[in-house]
This record gives structure tokens, C-alpha cells and sequence, in this order.
């Protein structure tokens, strides 16, 4: 890994080609306490003087690499080598699209479970492929250097072409797959170099019932009993591959105040954003998002409670809103939280001062977050109307004005047009409406009367769209007529208004479409407007991302970015409801669970648990809690030890860490990860798998 | 109960001897909602039309006689009677004193319970006594009418002279207890009759480890795994007392859902507090007295570290102030709770507009809320010095200013005296400053240093009690050197000072009572200022209390009086940390708590618990939440359903509760109680005490 370590020595030189003029050399970081923009570190730029003064921990470059390499980018997830036969740990929620295919009208390994007695019985998970990291190399001066002067667009597109140059050169030398990732909102760029392996094989996977105990209520919560995990095993040329590269498996497993290291590739934080955007997002779009959610869920649940097959039905729907809604309401919470938001203001005044501080940043930047707060507040003024004017209270309302703008569009030059009707845009709405959906026009219907309640009195019943909409009717009795009356449903008759183009759509006499087509000028303005302002503010964090970093440097670990980072953290429980939770759950606490439920679902104990409870010493440490900074596509991540052993594996983090997402605290947010000996027990002893406990802890060789 | 019923019908006729105006008859409490001044109902006004509509149950008079009579006041506490052999059921904490008691340095019954396994091993409780309800009786008319007009002190004195003469006139005629019961801040005055039984004798307690599992930190929380369960037996004569009335045991336990209803004690809440006063409560008292506790806690936990005997030492009085510290953080939590001031808000416009719009009501009460309010912000005003010039920072601080007012009070006449002074008041302080107690000086020194500091950030450095005490020192060194210098620890310097009166503790040399004594007059201003503002409030409050009971009557529950109440609820669950608390939890959960704790204090499982596990079906429910409205004092209530069968025994409610001091609300809020079936089968696999279990569900008959 040379050039890791070169990459390392050369920073402060290539840095000072991009950026001249570096601001003071004090990090915000004091060595030994944790930062507040987490622990994301990339491999390129370890704490490690953090590491040594927090822990006592010297990181080498040997024991870095090799956790870099041992982890693996599963789409979507994380998951990492596990033994030198190339098997892979992940979670069960990350392999579950293959379990679902390699299952048949026979085999239902989904909710029984699968286990390969032999490698000839590891069924291959069709399309499923990882990345493994093999370098990283800054390419800011490249991708910067690029860009030239000239309006926001132009820099745009040069920087877009810089870095396709930069990639497409990379793969064409190197055969790996390569890709340029924007840090600090372009404040710095890296080129990453992946391996990739394409055969990837289902070796072990628990039910459903065990790897998402207590379902809904329990995801995003801690204490937790799930053993969410699944073994994959990487193939080459059709045999097992031994990568060079895995991690051992310690005896212990995590341990209570042990400092633990989290190897994964979480997708995305907020934690440049500025108050002003945050003050939006609390203010403007989370709550009218939440209600957006609500009003989504009660049309299901009045579904769902007509009969048990609707029930079924609209289960996994209902089930991924709760989901959506339960984390912004999370992160809504985290920002009406004072002191969250104290400690932000506290540090973008540090970052503001030391920005004031210096001459040529103060001219470059000093005006970034004004401009940004000026943009916010005036998104704010016109956001409810941005809102409905979308037009996208139901499928159908939506496919009414996708016809008629993408026949008024057509018929505009390209550089008139809408951002989303530009280059291939215009082809892909076309695509989308003439794709043949079926239409639920119950569930059309209920959502359509929900969304015009929403908007008559969000606009008032003056407005437009409330007129053009309701004609004086109910919102009931409009959405009735509209669903009942409209022909969109039918994909032959949107592709007859598709072909027919301007002129077809401006004679048709379907009610939403009629109804849309008088509003279409209207909310076209409203989208235009938005999209300047949002130009705006994307040109200004770009320069608050190249600001951190003059300021800052690599002290602060970038946003996440969907690519390999590093956390550290400490097996912590934490204060919760005037109690403590403990930094692991067990075995009993599953039964206990189950038995406080009456083991109805989501809280029953599958059948094979039951059976095998005799054997089972039921005080193994099931889940555990850390304060490593995890979020979105962590899941699947090895949690390591100092020997950089694995003592669990990441699949969630609690309630209490949503607000993460803008700054990160440790008091009481955790990162919650399946125990290392819960996986050796259950496998040992449920599972009839001593095979696979054998190989994870090396008993086979 | 002939006089209860007559009671009930004879209340608006007597109401209007003593109210002669009532506001409308229209109640604030929707039948079937649950009323915001809680559901702790007393028994000569059960709310027979709401439990209908809300439960479709309709309680009988003997139903109601029968809980009343099968529930018995043990002092600070409930409990029942559970068997025709008079076997009294309450809670371990309850039962502690006896337990200690009853043991020797051979049998440690408190760490290693006890159980009497013939009548004859059955032993006496020293002192201990329970009170049994047999009547009430409304003397509203003949209170009211013993208060002649005059001053506030003139009408307390006529009053006090009425209770006392109603008493001891029910006391020689019929031989039984009498207590004359001030409800509504004295809006209504009962005769409460009690039986009292004094011989009381230990049965049966399990293990403090088994009782508080858990301890500080699950103490006021849910999810609970304690048995707080003791059993004492009433004896008359010697012989085992046959009770007419005792509580049948249900064999199901608490079920989800079902309606329960709790038969206890409850010593105080605030609920006819004025918005203003929680103001206070919440902007000046509260805060100021979890800072006392945290100073005092910072003090402790300092000297706790020096040594494992010094961790000793302190730990009962380090648990006693957390305790406190923890529900007055809830109280305050409450306060600060938007949603919950909103609700007090709301009842309180409803309430005055009832009494505005009766002009009598409005004459006699309608100046009420300003005056509390006028009263409470001039408070507020110097809360901060009469806090500091209470000189309550040490115990030898405290006795330098009793030395010093004792001195000085004793010259002047009794009515120009502080009210402490008053009466009896001048030998009680006299009294304490002669006792023989140890002072812990390093306590003393770290507690007044931190006192000092707090005062010195809190007045200002120029205040005439920092600059006294200081005298330009830091506030250790000033710690240092008034603890070291001082004489006060000695009680015969203390006896000297006392004897020698105001000459001897004017030339007294101590530098405590020198810095002190300068103090005292401004010291007593803020005493006599704070005095004056108190008795208006009082004086309004109690008119509060007539207004409430004219403008509701008792559809609203009086605030509690440590008097027997039924409450009503639901067993339920209810939303926590983003998942849901259980309505129960089971065996199971102990042997998990514990075990996710690694066994370790408060969370260890005693060893007979482990050596019975195999025998015990795991599963069974342990402990369970109802909505039921309690408070201190309802520890030991017996939690029986419809058929008046115990279904549980209250120990505690949850963190979530602790807001209901001032405004009754059950989404979160829960009382915590011991499902019926953990204490059978606990009686029968841990405590070989199946002859006990065999008596509660009436085998042995």
C-alpha cells in the first residue's frame, strides 16, 4: 500500500497547489476526545494521534490495510472476509433480495432459514457482486484544475468531465473498477480503485423471524435481539477464493468499555450543513414530509382494515413508511433539540471565525453562509406551494402532468426546458408513462382525498389547484369523481396521449388531465424558482466543503459518501428511561421478549429456538451497543477490536442516534451490532452449522 | 355503609348550607374520558357513571365496601387483607423496618428473606400498625361554620379548634381512630372512622436482591423485574384475626386490556396548583433544588472514591438523594413539557371562566389567581437570597445561625418572634443544638465549599454574606478554614452557647457564629418577607378549593391525602424509545437483565432464584403496567379486577409518571405492579411456600 503512505506525506504539498492560502493549523479535533463531526475516517487520512491519546492505541499502516482490504462493498450494505476460504458476513437484511431468489415454491429460505451442509450445497445469488478497496489516491489538483471561470453550470460540466477522464483512464490502465469521490462537498477529491468479485453464493442464512425479531417496533431501538446476519462465499473460477486478506475471529467477542473499530461504507450525513439548512429542514420540510407519511399511512391502514388479504397486501408498503417516518421523525427531533442545535451554532461560529480570521478565505468563502440562509428563506416563502403544485397527491394526478408537460416540453429547445425534461429526461418520463403499472384505485382514491384535504388547507380555497381540483366538491367526492372518471389507468390510452403529443393532450377530455393542464404554467414557475435557489445552494456548499477543509484539513472526516470508512468507538451502555441499558442484551433476554408479547408476532420465538433452548446457554451475549458512528450503509459491517478481530457485526443504530445524521454526540446514541459468540452459539447449536462456527473460528484448519 | 350511600344523596343539600351558590352543574368530566385530575377517587363519591360508560361496569355499593374494608393504611404505605385468616398483603419496602427488626446477627432476613412455615414461626412486628376505613362522614357544615370572619390567623385557629373538637368527640364516642380529612385545600372536610390492628407479624419477604432487582437505577422505571412483595399476618387476642371482608385471588392474574382498579393510599399531589405556582415550581424552586442535590451529590461521590469504607458510608445517603434527585428531575421534566403546561392552561381558562360567570362566585373568588400569581413572582424575586440566607450550607453553618436566632428570638415577645420560634418552636430549636451528634468534617468542609461557590456565583462577590463568610478566601479555603476553626462539632461548646444565652453567643469567638451573626437580621427580613407571601397563598389556595368544589363539585377527585382512594385504569403498554414497553414482563427478563449486567450489583439474581430455575416456568408474567393514577402511598395497593380479585400488588410507577404530581395523563405514564402469578409461583418453586400460595387462592379451605 505505498502509495496510501505517500498519499499521507504528499497532503500538505498537493493540498497547497489547490488551495494556497491554508488557514491556521489547529484542528478543531483536541486529540482524545471525539469529534463532532464523528468518526467517519477514511483509510487515506487515520486519527491516529486521536487513536493513540483516546485509546492507547497505535494504528499501523500494516493493521490499517489490512481492514481495508479484508472489507467488502456489498451494493447497498457492507460486509467483509471472514475466513481464508473467501467467506463473507453480512447482514441478513443485506442479502435478502438473494435469499428470496435462490428460494422456491419448495424451499422457503426466507422464513425457515438456509444452511449449505457443503460447499456443493452454496447456492450462487444471481446479479450479487462486492468491491474491495485496493487504493486511493487524492486527485483534487486534477479534478480542481480543471475547472476554469465561467457561470456555475460551465464549472459544473467541466468538473463532471474531469472526473469521467479521471475514471475512464483509471479503468482503462488498471482493469479495476474505478471511481472519483467528492469529500467536503468538493473540497477534495479521491480516486478509489475497486476489485471486484461477481460470484457470490448463499452459504447461511437464519429465518426471517430470528434475524428481524420485534420487526417494525424494535428497528432503529435498542435493547434488541436479533441476530441479523447472513455467510456468503466469494467464488473464482468456480472454487472458494482465499483472499489475501480476512479477519480472524476473536474468542472474547466485545467486550464492556473495549474500544472497537467499525469498517463499512455509510452512505450519507448532513453534518456540513449549515444551521440555516437545518433550520429548514426543522422548520419546512421535515414536518410537512412527516405529515406526507401520515397521510400516505392512514389511507393503508383504512385499507388494510377492510380484509386480511388487504392486510397482507399493504404490509411491506405500510411497513417501509413507518420506516421512512420513524427516522425523520428521529432527525426532526434531533434538530428541535436546543442543545443539538447549540452545539452546531457553536461550531459554524469557530468555522465562521477562523474563515473571518483570515484575508483571502474571508473573501473566498465569507459571504457561503448568507448566501445559503438567504436561499433557505426564500424557499421557505413558496414551499407549500412547490409542495402541491408537484401535483403528485396519486399516481394517476402524477401521470397527468408528466403527459402534459412532457408535451409541452417536447416542444421547446432543449436549454428552455425543465432541468428534469433536459437530455435524457425528456426520454425517461416518456418511458415512465408508458410503462403498463396496474393501479390500486382504492388506494388512488383514498390517497388522492388526503392529499386534496392536505392542500385546500395548506392553500386555502382560493388557490388554483384547490379550484381546478375539488370544483366544489368534497375532496372525497372530487377524488371519487377524478379516479373514477380519469382513463389513465389504462397504459394504452397514456400511450395514445404520448404519441399524439401536444395536440392529443391539449383535446383530451380526461378529468385530470383538464384539471392539470390549466395549472402546468403554474407549477412550472414554481419548480424553476426552486431550481435557482437550490443552484444556489448547491454552488455554496460546494465552497463551504473547499472552506472546511482550508480550515480544517483532514482533521474532520468528511460527510459519508458511500465509501470505506473507519470508526472508532467504546462498548457502552447508556442512560435510557431513567434506567440503564445495558451495553449487551442474551439469549434470555429473545425469550423474555417473546414472553412479554405473549410471542405474538413481531415478538414470537421461531420454533427452532424453542426446540433447541435446553441447549443453549441462554446467558450468550446476543446484541450489543458502541458508540461508533455508523449510519445508512454501515449495515453489514465487521466491528472489530484492537487486534482487529471481529467481535460483532453492525445492523442498526438506536432511536436515539437518528440525529446523528447532523452532528454526532456519544451520550446516549449507539451503534448496534450482533454479539460474535451470539453467531458462534446460534450456529453451533440452532443452527446444526458447527461447520461454518468451525471455519469463522478457525477450528478447521 | 348505610351512612356512605346517605352521604351521597344527602351532598347537594349540605353543600348548599355551606356553598349557597353552585356553579353549573355541568361536570368537567366527560363520562367515559379520563378526567385530568386523575382517577383518585374517594369512596363516598366513586364515579359510577364514568367507570360505566368507560368499562361498561357497574360497581355495586357492596363492591365498593368490600374493597374499602378489605384494605388496610399500614403507616406510609397500603396493603390488604388476602386471606380469611387475616394474611396481609403489602410491599417488601413497606415491610422493611419489620424485617430489620424481627432480625438478629444469626438471621439476616433482609438479605436472605424470610418465611414462617407453621403460624407459630409467624413474629411480630415492634410497633407496627394498619388502619382499616370503616366510615365517613361529611362535617363540611359544621367546619365552615365554626369560622367566624376575621384575620387569616383567626379563622386558622377557629378551624383547627372545630377538627379538633369533631375528633375527640368521634373518638370518645366510638372508641375508634377519627380523623377529620381536609379535601380540596379544605373545600370540603370528611370524618374518616378507622379501625386500627396492632399486632402485626412477618409471614413472609423475600430477598432485597429479589425485591429491589434493579435498585437505584431501575428504581421508577419499566420494564421491572422486582417481587417487592411482603406478607404480615393481623393477630387479635393472639390468635390469627378473621377479617369480614379480605380480597380473593384471581387465578389469571392481569390480563392485556382489562380494567383494573387500585385500592391504596396516595399521599400528595399538586393538581389544584395554579399555573403560576408550577411556574415557580418550574423557574425558581426545581432548578435551584437539583443544583442543592447535585452539590450535595458532587460532595459525596468525591468522598466515596477515597475508600471502599468510605463508598459504604455514603451509599444510603448517596441512594437516598438520587432518589429524590430522579423524581424531582421528572417533576421538573413534567413542567418543561409544552403539551403538559398546555393542558394546565386549558383547565385552568375553564375553571375561571365557570367562576366568572357567576357573580358570586366571581366576587368570592375571582381576585384568587392573581393574588397566588402576584404572590409567587414577588417570591421569585429574592428566592436566590433566601435560599443562600437560609446559611444552610453545613450543619455546623445551620447550627451557627439556630445559636445565633435562638439567642436572639428568646429576648423578644412571642408574637414578634419568627414563626419557628413560636409556641413550642424556641425548645425544639434549643433542643436540636443540645443533641450529641457527630459531624463528618470532611463532608462538612467539601459540602460548604461547594455551597460557598454556588452562593458566590448565585449573589455576586459583593454580597454581605459571601464577602462574611469568604472574607476574600476562595470558597475552599474559607471551607478549610471555618470547619477547622470552629468549635460548633462539640456539643458541649453548643450546650455552653445555649445556656449562656445572647451575652455568651455575642462574645462567642467561633468564627462560624461571628460571620453569622452579622447576617442574621437581613437573614430574617427574607424570613418574615417569605412568610408574609406564604400566607397569602395559602390563604388563596384554600379559597381554591371551595371554588373547585363549587365549580365541579367531586366530579373532579380531590388532590391526594393520604386517605384511601380507588383509582380505575387499564393494564397496557405503551410507547418507549421508539419501540413499545410490554404490558408485563416475565421471569425470563430477570435472568436477562441480569445477565446483561454480567451479573453484577444491583442486577445479580440471588442464588436461590438460580438454583430454582430449572423449576420454574420462565414464562410467567413478572411484573405489569396499568394506567391506574397512584403516587406515594399507594406502595403495597392491592390491583384487583372487576370481581374485586387481586390481579397484582403496585410497588412504583415509571419515570414517565412522575408529571402526573400536577396533571393526570396516561399515553406514557404507568404504575408498576407485581403480576399475581410471579408471587404463586414464586411462593411455590423459589420459596418452598406453597401453604402460603395455598391460603391467597383459598386451597386450604
Amino acid at each position: 500500500m505505498k502509495h496510501v503512505h505517500a498519499r499521507l506525506l504528499a497532503l500538505p504539498i498537493l493540498l497547497a497547489l489547490a488551495a494556497p492560502i491554508r488557514a491556521q493549523q489547529t484542528t478543531a479535533v483536541v486529540p482524545g476526545s471525539v469529534p463532532e463531526f464523528g468518526t467517519m475516517w477514511t483509510f487515506d487520512a487515520p486519527p491516529l494521534e486521536y487513536w493513540q491519546t483516546r485509546y492507547g492505541f497505535e494504528a499501523t499502516q500494516a493493521w490499517l490495510d489490512h481492514l481495508r482490504l479484508s472489507s467488502i462493498r456489498l451494493p447497498g450494505c457492507s460486509s467483509s472476509f471472514v475466513s481464508e476460504d473467501g467467506l463473507v458476513m453480512t447482514n441478513h437484511h443485506c442479502a435478502r433480495s438473494c435469499i428470496d431468489q435462490v428460494s422456491s415454491a419448495d424451499h422457503d429460505y426466507l422464513h425457515n432459514g438456509f444452511v449449505a451442509e457443503t460447499r456443493e450445497d452454496e447456492v450462487r445469488c444471481p446479479g450479487l457482486y462486492v468491491d474491495q478497496l485496493v487504493s486511493i489516491e487524492d486527485v483534487t489538483p486534477r479534478i480542481r484544475g480543471a475547472v476554469a471561470a465561467g457561470t456555475d453550470a460551465m464549472q459544473v460540466t467541466q468538473r463532471d468531465a474531469a472526473i469521467d477522464a479521471v475514471r475512464n483512464e483509471c479503468e482503462a490502465s488498471s482493469g479495476l473498477r474505478c471511481q472519483v469521490v467528492a469529500f467536503y462537498n468538493g473540497g477534495m477529491y479521491s480516486l478509489y480503485k475497486y476489485r471486484r468479485y461477481d460470484d457470490l453464493r448463499l452459504v447461511m442464512a437464519p429465518e426471517l423471524e430470528t434475524a428481524f425479531f420485534g420487526g417494525d417496533p424494535d428497528n432503529f431501538t435498542y435493547p434488541r435481539y436479533d441476530l441479523d446476519v447472513s455467510f456468503l462465499r466469494v467464488y473464482e473460477n468456480g472454487r472458494p477464493f482465499h483472499p489475501e486478506n480476512w479477519l480472524s475471529w476473536s474468542e472474547a467477542g466485545a467486550k464492556d468499555g473495549e474500544p472497537v473499530f467499525v469498517v463499512g461504507n455509510p452512505g450519507s450525513t448532513g453534518r456540513l450543513l449549515t444551521l440555516a439548512q437545518m433550520e429548514y429542514l426543522r422548520d419546512v420540510d421535515y414536518p410537512a414530509r412527516l405529515a406526507d407519511y401520515q397521510r400516505r399511512l392512514d389511507a393503508l391502514y383504512a385499507l388494510s382494515k377492510t380484509s386480511p388479504e388487504a392486510a397482507r397486501r399493504y404490509e411491506n408498503t405500510i411497513f417501509g413508511i413507518e420506516n421512512s417516518k420513524k427516522a425523520y421523525r428521529g432527525y426532526l427531533d434531533g434538530l428541535l433539540d436546543a442543545s443539538i442545535m447549540q452545539r452546531k451554532e457553536a461550531f459554524e461560529s469557530d468555522f465562521r471565525a477562523r474563515i473571518e480570521a483570515d484575508p483571502a478565505l474571508r473573501e473566498q468563502y465569507g459571504g457561503t453562509w448568507d448566501a445559503i440562509a438567504d436561499a433557505q428563506l426564500e424557499l421557505a416563502t413558496f414551499a407549500t406551494q412547490s409542495r402541491y403544485y408537484a401535483l403528485n397527491g396519486s399516481t394517476l394526478l402524477g401521470w397527468a402532468i408528466d403527459l402534459v408537460r412532457l408535451s409541452r416540453q417536447a416542444e421547446l429547445p432543449e436549454a428552455e426546458r425543465l432541468p428534469a425534461f433536459q437530455g435524457s429526461g425528456l426520454d425517461r418520463v416518456r418511458q415512465g408513462l408508458l410503462r403498463d403499472r396496474p393501479v390500486d384505485t382504492d388506494l388512488e382514491r383514498l390517497q388522492l382525498a388526503g392529499w386534496l384535504t392536505a392542500a385546500q388547507d395548506a392553500l386555502g380555497a382560493a388557490d388554483p389547484l384547490v379550484r381546478a381540483l375539488l370544483k366544489g366538491r368534497t375532496p372525497e367526492a372530487a377524488a371519487a369523481a377524478l379516479v373514477g372518471a380519469s382513463e389513465l389507468a389504462d397504459a394504452g390510452a397514456r400511450a395514445s396521449l404520448v404519441e399524439g403529443g401536444l395536440a392529443a393532450v391539449d383535446g383530451c377530455a380526461d378529468p385530470m388531465v383538464q384539471a392539470v393542464r390549466d395549472l402546468e404554467p403554474v407549477a412550472n414557475s414554481y419548480v424553476k424558482r426552486a431550481a435557482a435557489l437550490n443552484a444556489v445552494i448547491s454552488a455554496n456548499t460546494a465552497k463551504l466543503g473547499q472552506a472546511i477543509y482550508a480550515a480544517y484539513g483532514t482533521a474532520l472526516p468528511p460527510d459519508a459518501t458511500f465509501t470505506l470508512r473507519i470508526s472508532d468507538g467504546v462498548v457502552k451502555g447508556f442512560p435510557m428511561n431513567g434506567t440503564i441499558a445495558p451495553y449487551k442484551t442474551s439469549f434470555y433476554g429473545l425469550f423474555a421478549r417473546a414472553a412479554e408479547f405473549d410471542d405474538q408476532p413481531p415478538f414470537q420465538v421461531p420454533a427452532r429456538w424453542r426446540d433447541r433452548e435446553n441447549q443453549l446457554d441462554l446467558n450468550t451475549p446476543f446484541d450489543f451497543v458502541s458508540t461508533a458512528d455508523i449510519i445508512g450503509g454501515n449495515s453489514g459491517s465487521p466491528v472489530v477490536n484492537r487486534a482487529g478481530e471481529v467481535v460483532g457485526l453492525v445492523f442498526d443504530g438506536n432511536i436515539e442516534m437518528l440525529p446523528n445524521r447532523f452532528i454526532f454526540t456519544d451520550d446516549v446514541s449507539r451503534c448496534v451490532s450482533v454479539h460474535s459468540m451470539a453467531l458462534i452459539e446460534a450456529l453451533r447449536r440452532v443452527y446444526d452449522a458447527a461447520h461454518i462456527a468451525d471455519e469463522l473460528q478457525g477450528r478447521n484448519r
